[in-house]
């Protein structure tokens, strides 16, 4: 309590647009400060507007827009773990990666890359709201770079089919071609609330050895035993989390690209990050928020409060 | 694996409109082939634009046109069963039933009647799209035909009135009237999900014998329990799966005409459909679906994936 | 059974508007009759059509109409408790609290202050849709004059906050300003559902005593400790509900001013208000339905439900 | 100025529910008493919620609950007239017809004209919120059982069709009915605004010598012209005037059954009922709003104030 | 009449789907027949559902889909003109433009060409919904193969950009690339409705020698005088008409990606098609109809009457 | 056209947002830069995020973040009268005025006066997006301290009433609290538009001299004629626009707190702004844009281009 008045009064002090009314000021990611550069940063919040790779409903490149609006609505702790995010790190909203021609599913993947090699270099950890599952891959390019990275991943979809519709870059392959490019350690990634039609899509997600668990198996298991075996899975390494907001079930969020019925609860996807707590965690996304497909704009509040979700646990990997 | 592998091959060969994107392609149930007799059919998915019979908020006359566009994000193969119900059976898509004059309750439910009497007569299993449930009673007239069928039926109300508004065919209460009739069979009848305020008007279900599972004793005896009951209730002879997505929360389902809070979620309801595998099913409906009241489209996409899901176990039964 | 079949037979002698189909005639709440006066009530359900003390949101001074508007969607018996509480009791609607001036917080909480006043003066037992929860104030002023009440709390948020915005009656801040004024006593108030990022406003709960039950301790202990530690906190003195529909996850009941992720569904909200039967209960409420933010209507839909779910406890208690 | 002075007065003193804030108390039809019985009006507000006559997207019937929840935004004078329907007679909410079953669309014309019967026998001049346009015949009947009235149509269809879909008393049809019973003369009926692909079910229209203007036309003669035209047909025998909602552009009114783009503006709705002031006019009603196609609600507002106008120009005749 | 009366009765005896009611039956082009092949056909009535070139908000993918459901809410018989296409010509839905990678611009640009190549090479006449406006371009490349061709084009925008966002087939330049190839005459374009704070990039129209009528010139010269100056231009050659939902103001179509306020009416766009009869029209698009953003369904409806509206002409100008 | 391709190469050279897609980056008033203070300004985009005033729908709080939103879509230049704003003047978002407490309409009205008087004193001129219509009060209080302004105000209502619900402040006043502040020149104040059944509350409009053009005058003068009259009122002298959303007919922008049926259209709305080119403008606002009421976001699009007009006439004010 005593270090979250300090916090208060700092921010008090720095007039700062945290404490305005939900819906006063220039909606920036979380009303954190807008950078141009990334020199005085631990943590950039970034939009990735492009949803070039999507099969089905398209709408996820207003995502970053509407998750930055309905963001203002969270908060500055969280009340579980009581992590203060903006007290460990320096956290700003870096804006949105620019795209040379957004018509052009190729170079836009290539823009991203280039956009988080920048990132990487500087020592800043990026936190990502997309977009659509497409740009998973060039994000984990460039944090992988070096050494391939394990991965948290939730989602309805495995996302590692090879072609769907003549391409391979579109957003139902990112983490096959991140394991084929080498930056992505099968061994160290688990796919949690999988589900759907779509099974025979994923075969190389069983041939690769990631762990696949159903959302059958997840309520079998339980959530405590999923977090745990995540855990175990990925390690000490350096890890990423993907949250395709599809996991959810279109109950809690119905505004995005392939939505799946039978999935978790938004409870469930907060206890699961939550759990995640100490990893060694290097960055995140959360894609396929679809703002159009959303009329009660619940989908893109989904999206803002599992970004500041994440924001906790890396923030707190960071501090300590 | 494989046997998913030959039935794209040979989808790709027919040219099959299964494989376009989902927003793409004249919408037919699945999209699967039209027909317009019912020579080379195993399996009719039908609509039947229907809402007469309904005592609260219509618009369940615009579920079959619904449910056929968003069944297009449905797909190939039951990713927990494995069931590929297009490669057990043949599967088309025949249409609407006509109706002579549908603002006269009495003469759409004998049309409806007729037009399964012939799909029965040309012994082809029929699984629908209503309407509202008004629409089960004319369906059972002709599947229990020369005996009365058993029945599992998913939903917040008996439909056992015995009259409402004046009328004894409404929606409120197809089930009475299938058993007075004598083809719906009260002892191999369970329905599951039952709950709101309109006890009084089920009166029937308990003199007859049916077995009546409220939301609360769902939650008590667990998903397992209840579909074992079912399983031992409806015993090895011909039975009839009736889903009334009003047996789903509103915040899965809210498109409906007398939603009940406090509901099963549609992964219990994929649940409960995939635990019937193994009987012996002769059809299915999935009704009250009404697009009006769906902004965001959502329940008619629930409704689509619970018409896959009885399409998977229904295959299955015609397969084995 | 019995009980009911004759109920019905008296409201049809009556020609009471309880029978009308759903969407037919003027809306009051439930279709009780309306009252200018509180001569000849046990119960009295009152709208209080105020947001002025929103901090977020507004829209939950179109609550009431709303609520009413989907009451015609409720019943006459509760399926579980078999209560029915306009047997029970005279029930009647009494419209909604009037204004002086809305558009000051000062004295529309006087306003409704002195409303329920005559209330309690009549010895009626108030039920009331908000409205923002800055009316829970004034309510309790009423009800607790002569001694501290007791309280059973279902929210998101604690609603003890000293000030926000500058001001100390706004809709964070009721249940302080109750204890405060030593009309609610915080040894026999419980907060339960309680989640979010402004753990940091709610100090007062715990050093006045109160008991607060995260949603995670909720789902630790599970629906029936919760509701036997309830029971067993308020003891059998008079006690208040008051539950802000944003205690349901925003995917229950989205229209509302503060929505936070990851809380209760609409049947843990019921089962809670079911718990309650048998307490000393001496009024509630249903605050912070927003129809503008409520495209599909389910969260007025739930709001009419829960208020009825307290009618039955209510009633119950004033009938024994 | 003065006589609004006096008027709002009188209202202050009576405490009359006409002053609060719009969103505020019970709704009905522009907050004027309710009445259940006909003794002290001159006017009555009826809602008549059937939908069963519908050939489309059904709804209506929800209409007058959504159009009385609308009309507490319309006001207490004509700003351009100046009367002051309130002033000039005595008007009242008298609630919706009671249907004894809304299944069967025989018996509910039936009902309707029964409820018109005593309306008239009371000489009490009705004013309408359907429901769909079939509700115009049985309301026909009853005004013109002596003598055959003349009609002021607004719509997009003549709805003088033989039969359609199997019926001939569905919506499409009501004015053919009427003539056909001898209690509409089609020589002094004029129907505006017909457009659309149905022309070749409106023959009866010109056969028994109605005026049909159809949009073009209407553009080519000029708002003005038309009134005139209109004022000819009618002369000064009692005359009825019947509002379909749809003879507005959808852009205007989207929310109704039979949607016909290219129609009329509301300020030209608004000024064609303004330009019959002073005519014999008997009643009048607005049809087939149909709210759950109406996302922003702007279909029942513009319904109520069409309601609105009918009462001003109503009003004006009787006190005259 | 007469003439509608037989052709009526033909629908008749070949139970067309085309007398269901509207919401009835598989949702083709105006329920139409399918064809596969074109061998029968005077006019196919084409999907295209790619809106790969969309510079701003995306959702004309689902365009066609969402035209083809509201398309059955249009008619048999234009009630202006008399017109009855279906008599005039052999009309067939064809189905959607299958596209081999649809997340490649530049492919799926060459995917339509051929696609329309195939059309008129077997002489048949296509009328198109799209998608976005980046789909004119390949169909005058098919259309205009033998010899430029004139275009009547009602939009807001130009469409003859040089580049935008990096790409030249995008849906702002289809035009100018058209002129470029050689497939369109600009001496014998006109632009209807062109309004917005774009006007610097659509320099090419004025260079090449179009025809831009902007919105305010429109209102100044009016209707007549706008049709006619249009048939002036394009004279008595192969002419094409193009039609951008978003050249009407988005209070008539919300539903698109690039709205722009002060546009023109449905009435209006109805009357400048109807005002091309007897030009010699090889086809036409109806372009940018985008479903997520239309929440009330009406753009869609104004597409598909549009769509009707170039469907009565251009069987016209076949017929005689 | 050489002038704004001068203009481009500017803004490509400092990598202007102005540039992006329309959906990407922070959304500022049509995106231009963010300032803290006003020192390089000369024309300041203000939010004035305040609903407090609202006596019927509230929501308009939200109008500034959803106006920033939509400005997003608007452009550079307009395209009749070739102004192009940013290079006329220095102009930037200086954020929404700050409340102490937002619950207080006196200390409300007082923070953005004394925020006005800020940027008044700086020599900048304001154009304002609401906020309710209370918010000019205090703006005029600012611009007209030395010497009252003249006024051209576009709104369904005059604004002028003495007192509603016990308030002065609220949103139905400013303009006589102006008069009798005594920076309001009411002679040189015209009302455009002005309808609705609220005629007894303008009484001091007409008193003090204000020439009020009721919508049915607008009509019957044409649109030319009422912009002279303007010009003519106000003459040389200082003047201020402003322009309530809710002048426009609910067709074009529902998304309001008290909308009222027969307005103006947006393109009638956006000539009135164009037409005073040349007057001697020193701020302007557009107030009433409530989004929780305009589901598919036009009315927000709306007021963001009616803010853009301002912008060029004001500006070229300025530039000349």
């Amino acid at each position: 309590m005593e270090k979250m008045k300090k916090f208060i009064k700092k921010l008090i002090q720095s007039n700062s647009p945290m404490l305005l009314p939900s819906y006063s000021g220039i909606p920036t990611f979380m009303r954190t400060p807008f950078y141009n550069d990334l020199t005085n940063l631990d943590i950039a919040l970034v939009g990735v507007p492009f949803d070039g790779g999507t099969t089905n409903r398209p709408g996820s490149r207003h995502g970053p827009r509407e998750i930055r609006n309905q963001s203002s609505l969270t908060g500055l702790q969280n009340h579980q773990s009581k992590i203060i995010p903006f007290q460990n790190c320096r956290i700003g909203d870096i804006g949105d990666v620019p795209f040379s021609n957004p018509h052009n599913l190729e170079t836009s993947i290539k823009d991203i890359e280039v956009f988080y090699n920048n990132i990487t270099k500087a020592n800043v950890v990026p936190i990502t709201a997309g977009g659509d599952h497409s740009i998973s891959y060039p994000i984990l390019k460039a944090l992988g770079k070096n050494k391939p990275v394990g991965l948290i991943h939730i989602d309805a979809h495995c996302d590692t089919a090879s072609k769907i519709d003549g391409s391979k870059l579109q957003h139902g392959s990112p983490f096959r071609n991140a394991v084929e490019t080498g930056v992505l350690d099968p061994k160290r990634t688990i796919q949690i609330g999988i589900r759907g039609p779509h099974e025979h899509l994923w075969e190389f997600s069983y041939q690769s050895g990631m762990r696949v668990i159903h959302i059958e198996e997840f309520y079998e298991m339980g959530l405590k035993a999923v977090i745990k075996e995540a855990r175990n899975i990925v390690g000490d390494d350096p890890t990423y989390i993907s949250f395709d907001i599809d996991g959810l079930d279109p109950a809690y969020a119905p505004g995005t690209g392939t939505p799946e019925i039978g999935g978790l609860t938004s409870f469930e996807g907060q206890q699961i990050i939550r759990g995640l707590r100490g990893l060694n965690l290097i960055g995140g996304d959360i894609v396929e928020v679809s703002p159009p497909f959303d009329p009660s704009g619940c989908t893109a509040l989904v999206g803002a409060n599992l970004m500041f979700e994440m924001l906790c646990v890396i923030s707190d990997s960071l501090a300590t």
